[in-house]
C-alpha cells in the first residue's frame, strides 16, 4: 500500500509528466500549423489559410495553460532548484512555440495577400525547400527537449547555419526576379517575408535546443562546444 | 529596533525592488539601442552600428541576470501567489526586451548592408517617423509596467493600431519606389525589413503593456476594454 509520502511524490511527478505532455502537444499543434501555413501559401488555399489562423488561437491558449500550470506548480510544490529550472524552462519553450505559431499564422495571411497576384511556380521552390528544413529543426529540437538529449541539441544548433545560408540565397534569388520584371516586385516581396518567417522559426528551434542542452548539462551551449561537436562528427 | 520578521520582510521587498530596478535598467538599455540602431541606419554610421551590435550582448546578459534572480527568489522565498505572478511576469518582460534588443541589432546590421547603396534621403522619412512612435510605445509600456498603471497600459495597446497603419503605408510607399526604378529594389527591400522590425518592436511594447494591465487588474486586457477606453477618451 502506498504511504502518504509516496502519494505526494507520485502526484508531483504526475504533474511534471503532464507539463511535459502539454509541451509535446503544443509542439505537435505548432508543427501542423507550419505545415498548413506553408501549404496554404504554396497552393494559395484560402480554407487552409483560415484554418491555420484559427489554430493560432488554440496555440495561444495552450501557452496560457502551460504558464498557469507552471506557476501553480511552483506555488504549491515549492520545487527544488533542478525541478524549478525545468518548470521555468517549460514557460520559455511554450513562449518560443507560441511565437512559431504566430509565424505560421503570418505565412497563412501572406497566402491571402498573394491570391490574384501572378506568381510563377518556380518562385516557390526556395520557400518549399526551406520549409522542409525548418520543420525538421522544430521536430528535432522538441525531441531533444523531450528526451533531454544534449548531442541532438547541438546538432539542431549547428544546422541553423544551413537555414541561414538557405535564407540568404533565397533572398538573393527573389531580388533577381524583382529586378527582371517590376510585376514580380509585390509578390516576391511577400515571399521575402515568408522566407524571413521561416528563418525565424529556425531561430526558435535553436532557442529550444539550447534550453534542452542547458537542462541536460547545466551549462550554456557555447560556440566552442558546437565547433568541437562538428569536428567529432567529421572525424 | 527591527524584529527578525521585519528584517526578512524588508530584505524580500529589497529583492523585489532590485528586480524592478533591473527591468528598468534593461529597459533603458533597450531604448538607447533602438535610438542608436535607427540612428546608425539613418546616418549610415558604422561606428554606431557596431556599438549597437555589441550592446546587444549586454542586453542578453541582463536577461540572464533577471532570469536567474527571479528563479532564485522563487526558490528561496517561496512567494505568495500575487508576488509569484509578479516575479514570473518580470521573466516575460525581460524576454520581450531581449527581443527588442535583437531588433535594434538587426536595424544596425541593415545599416552596414545599406552602405554603398544609393538611397535617396526621402526614402528614410517613413522609417524616421515610425521610430519616433515605437520608441514612445516602449517608453510608455515600461512606465505603465513600473507604475502598474492600467489606464496607461490600455493607451499603449490602443496606439498599436497607429504603428500598424504607419507600417502598412510605409510598406506601400517603398514598393512604389521599387517599381519606379529597379536600382531602388535592393535598398528599399532592406528598408522594408527595417519597417517590419519597428512594427515588431511595437508588438513587444503591446505585450509589456498587456502584462502590466494584468498585474494591476488581475484580468486579461480584452478588445472590449480597449474599445470602452477609446469611447471614454473621445467623450
Amino acid at each position: 500500500m502506498p504511504t502518504n509520502q509516496d502519494h505526494i511524490v507520485s502526484s508531483y511527478s504526475d504533474e511534471l509528466a503532464t507539463l511535459a505532455q502539454l509541451i509535446a502537444e503544443m509542439g505537435g499543434q505548432v508543427e501542423v500549423a507550419i505545415e498548413n501555413g506553408t501549404k496554404s501559401l504554396l497552393k494559395l488555399d484560402r480554407e487552409l489559410a483560415d484554418l491555420t489562423i484559427i489554430a493560432d488561437q488554440r496555440i495561444d491558449d495552450m501557452q496560457r495553460r502551460i504558464d498557469d500550470m507552471a506557476v501553480s506548480m511552483i506555488a504549491r510544490r515549492q520545487p527544488m532548484a533542478s525541478d524549478l529550472r525545468a518548470i521555468i524552462t517549460s514557460i520559455h519553450v511554450a513562449a518560443d512555440l507560441e511565437r512559431v505559431g504566430d509565424m505560421a499564422k503570418q505565412l497563412a495571411r501572406r497566402s491571402l495577400k498573394l491570391e490574384g497576384l501572378s506568381l510563377q511556380p518556380t518562385f516557390y521552390n526556395g520557400v518549399k525547400n526551406m520549409t522542409g528544413l525548418v520543420l525538421r529543426q522544430i521536430k528535432d529540437a522538441l525531441d531533444a527537449y523531450a528526451s533531454r538529449d544534449a548531442a541532438a541539441s547541438i546538432e539542431v544548433c549547428n544546422r541553423d547555419d544551413e537555414v541561414d545560408a538557405m535564407h540568404t540565397s533565397l533572398f538573393r534569388e527573389l531580388l533577381t526576379y524583382m529586378m527582371e520584371d517590376p510585376r514580380n516586385i509585390t509578390p516576391c516581396t511577400h515571399l521575402l517575408f515568408c522566407a524571413k518567417n521561416l528563418e525565424r522559426i529556425g531561430d526558435h528551434a535553436t532557442n529550444i535546443a539550447e534550453r534542452a542542452y542547458y537542462l541536460q548539462t547545466g551549462k550554456q551551449l557555447t560556440s566552442d562546444v558546437q565547433e568541437l561537436h562538428r569536428t567529432q562528427i567529421k572525424a
